[in-house]
């Protein structure tokens, strides 16, 4: 292709709302444009990568069994109905009515509509296993799009859904999906880390993340120190366990209360008494419409609002409000603790606002890193007032706990429980999941199984972010002067600098740019009227593998400059030398 | 691909909703499905035709100077706001708000946003002509959606947008489309026929439909009865020439009021007085939140709405209320006349509703056969009355007629004035525009001239309905038994009947099949545990080109069983023949 007939959308300026690497490069180099917040045009060179990494998807995911397939994109507000997820989705669902005033949800996934077609067709066990996929549109109302194609609202998944009449079938399938997901991104050149993750509402039991290590990821990653071991998780997911919180020898003092004043927080109050953070029992509050949520943990540490989030089985959910927190305790914000709170798990607890006059059910969750333990300071229920010298089992009692501690780099690692975890932050470009019944149950899929019974098949779910994983080919692989393909995703392999003047030189170009092709070589021919100096810098920026100039110097040489995009290395090389090294004999 | 890996799911029912045969039998092969009102999802085998298509679609594109890009399908209200077209598009565009009540369109088309991205760049008129094209989901909230993928909601079009700097380069462009377009249907093997159609509210000068002829379109085309001439188009926009509306003698008498009691309508008024219903005037009368719209045309023929609302310039629009016939004639409704009317056009009508005490500005307009004509009969704007003896010129004056009326078979033909319309029906699968500078004047586009001078390029926009495509080749391809595809289109070009028992058998088969994809022959082998006649049928149904069986008989014979699909001619051939007949060498 010539430069005149598919012109380039370099430009001289980075977009000013760029904080990364890829989406200010893919936008300065013409790949991308912004046409709305999170709204993004693919431009001829972006486009064309994001094809090939369609194309390599779609190749791998049959090659690994997938059964291609192509759902609509808006899917009626009956089937996330059926499943229950129409009210907790939120307000990341985009949603709209029709004319009918029926509505629709712009699917930001598609287990109801997948499920949906599931049993319109599937009859029988024989027909198990089944892994169905589609590469289609997919929306997020993200709070704050940012960071150009990695957190976008519209954006292209592939989304697979396998069916299966037992575990193993299911282990199988979710494992040759690892291999299909292994093969894309090493197709794609991008260096993946695969790492246990959450499954958050998406239902199921078992489910890995690919990440991509970047310091602008959105995720953290915990790595296990000792590679022997190996243990990868996303933060939300990472079991904490420390050598750090062995049970305290009881302390002799009976409990009691004392006056803190206008001190609340543990470090102030951790201050007053001497004692350590990790002695403190640390109150958390949430609500959600129906639910108040108190999360008890360990002083020094972190609340994960995932496993929180996840046990109590809410989405949409806030920090308490001062009316709620007053209503559960008795007392003014600061001052929550376990012991003397008038309410119990389960509890009704009236609420004045929102919506005002309601009645909440009160939650109470313990992490395990409290039972036990003794000597702590808590707060007391009463305003001004903490207590001292608790203890579990005497002063309160934990029946179940449940580990609610983000996990960090230093701690110890939850599978060889010896070394301790690295932590490293990573954008997901991939996600597998065991779904298990979730929706096959809620949406009566049934197969008859080999004596005529109903069975219920168990179902896994399999996504990759096209877009992200364009976007972080990108972060992984620039430098200062613009992007670097791999070139196997590389819009043509050859970018063909003509410095051509006079017929004889334009001549030579035309007929290197006509052999290149006739080898199956794709060239990008720049025969634009151009300073050599703008021609060099947009074949940097737009980053092809190969970088060919020829002029003047050629003709009086025979010899072709390559220049190599990713190294910078030169050559001066004959034509048949050249053909070699382009096609990598 | 055997059918062990990728399933049929081909079916024993039509469905429900099913009143044409490309519904009724993609759906029974098993190449779609309904997921809600107008929503389809594309099953295996439809998503590879679809995708076949596509290929054909953008192959043909870039051939033509096409470049290609990708625009998000949600466009931004503030573009369409920019254009006008907000307002005017109606329930047809579907809309929705995001988290931040922000605006958006589930873009039916694309001329706003992809003339936002034509303003980023353009620059220079140096960079015209350029002619930008995506292939995306489409969206339209059709009343009535049906016939399957022919008027669904969601569906993929491929559009294109030029930009030019005169007329010459669109007209360029625009052949160069009508070029591409017809190398598209060909390939496709769909016989179409374009005609000349209304640009409705797209703007613009010129367009041309690519019709697929149909008893079920929901187009009317007039073509004339010459060959020769060759004037074919759509009803909407067919001039109404007529060689029966020569003027009339005046008729001596005076203009006369007389009573027709009750009756009202046109046919009842000429059995009383025994005129013809030519000689009467209709009075046909619309009205939208802003306008009233009277149209008054000879009483023997129907008024074009598409024709009515272009010279009016409106979209949401319906007959108008009895309060509003009252308010404009001062009489019941089937009295209203152009003589005494006591508003004349671009007058304020005081209306009751709605909305209630409104004004809304009178528009009149008379069709072309009414100019010069006398003798008539038309109301007299007061109720039980109507005026004989109406002379144009002196009993109300015509100073610009226009043409109002649909076109029919037997009229005479606009282009040769000469040979009578022979009328057909249609659907439409694709369409070519000029647009001119509508949008790119209202949004403010504009390139250096060669004089560094601001110019506003001209436009033209190409559309083609994927899924509309499929549907269509499938209505002119069909028989009782099933679906017969074109091989440009088939997921597979040969469907392998495998009849085999036992090891020998099927190792000739697995021979068979390996051999044939090694001549780059694609095959689709039918390796079920079912009946013969159950596969036999499936595979008339699914229709790929050719269908091979084998089985005991091959073994014993040395010969295969070849048929092919669209005849059903069939052919006893060893391996070689087979191959050299698939292979059409």
């Amino acid at each position: 292709m010539r430069a005149s007939q598919l012109p380039l959308f370099t430009s001289k300026n980075d977009p000013s709302d760029a904080q990364v690497a890829s989406h200010r490069l893919l936008a300065r180099a013409g790949y991308i444009r912004k046409q709305g917040s999170g709204l993004y045009i693919y431009l001829p060179f972006g486009d064309m990568v994001h094809r090939k990494i369609v194309e390599i998807v779609r190749e791998e995911m049959n090659r690994f069994g997938g059964v291609e397939v192509s759902l609509p994109v808006i899917t009626p507000a009956e089937l996330w109905q059926e499943s229950g997820r129409w009210d907790i989705m939120g307000k990341e669902m985009m949603r709209m009515h029709d004319r009918h005033e029926v509505g629709y949800a712009l699917g930001p996934t598609h287990e109801e509509a997948m499920t949906d077609l599931a049993r319109s067709f599937l009859q029988s066990y024989k027909q198990l296993p089944i892994n169905l996929y589609q590469i289609g549109k997919k929306y997020r109302d993200e709070i704050r799009p940012r960071y150009g194609l990695i957190r976008c609202r519209e954006f292209t998944m592939k989304d697979a859904y396998s069916f299966h009449a037992d575990d193993a079938s299911l282990d199988a399938t979710y494992q040759k999906m690892r291999e299909a997901y292994r093969a894309i991104f090493e197709r794609c050149g991008l260096k993946t880390i695969p790492v246990e993750a959450d499954s958050g509402n998406m239902g199921g039991s078992g489910s890995e993340e690919f990440m991509v290590a970047s310091q602008i990821g959105e995720e953290t990653l915990l790595l296990c120190s000792d590679e022997a071991c190996g243990y990868r998780s996303n933060q939300e997911k990472t079991e904490f366990i420390s050598a750090n919180y062995g049970l305290q020898p009881i302390v002799s003092g009976a409990i009691e209360d004392f006056d803190t004043g206008e001190l609340k927080t543990i470090e102030e109050v951790a201050q007053l008494t001497g004692g350590a953070p990790r002695d403190f029992i640390k109150a958390v509050i949430y609500e959600d419409a129906a639910k108040i949520i108190v999360c008890f943990i360990p002083g020094d540490r972190e609340l994960s609002e995932v496993k929180m989030k996840n046990l109590a089985g809410v989405n949409d959910y806030w920090l308490a409000s001062e009316e709620t927190i007053k209503a559960v305790t008795g007392a003014e914000p600061g001052y929550a603790g376990p012991v003397d709170l008038k309410y119990k798990d389960g509890d009704a607890v009236s609420v004045t606002a929102p919506p005002t006059g309601h009645k909440k059910t009160l939650r109470i969750f313990f992490d395990n890193h409290l039972k036990g333990r003794s000597g702590l300071i808590a707060g007391a229920n009463r305003t001004h007032f903490h207590k001292k010298n608790v203890a579990e089992g005497r002063d309160f009692t934990i029946t179940e706990a449940h580990d609610l501690i983000n996990a960090h780099a230093g701690d110890i690692c939850p599978q060889c429980k010896k070394a301790e975890l690295t932590e490293t932050r990573g954008i997901e470009v991939g996600h597998i999941f065991k779904l298990g019944k979730k929706y096959s149950e809620k949406m009566k899929l049934t197969v008859l199984d080999p004596n005529g019974k109903p069975l219920t098949p168990t179902m896994g779910c399999y996504g990759i972010g096209v877009g992200r994983t364009m976007a972080t080919a990108i972060e992984q692989n620039h430098d200062e002067r613009g992007l670097v393909w791999h070139k196997n995703l590389s819009p043509f392999l050859v970018y063909l600098v003509s410095l051509a003047k006079g017929d004889a030189e334009t001549a030579f170009v035309d007929k290197l740019y006509a052999t290149l092709q006739a080898h199956g070589i794709s060239v990008y021919l720049d025969d634009r009227d151009e300073r050599a100096g703008v021609k060099f810098n947009d074949a940097e920026l737009v980053g092809f593998p190969f970088i060919v100039t020829v002029g003047k110097k050629t003709l009086e040489s025979g010899k072709i400059e390559l220049k190599l995009r990713r190294s910078g290395e030169k050559f001066e090389l004959s034509e048949s030398e050249l053909i070699a090294k382009l096609r990598g004999d």
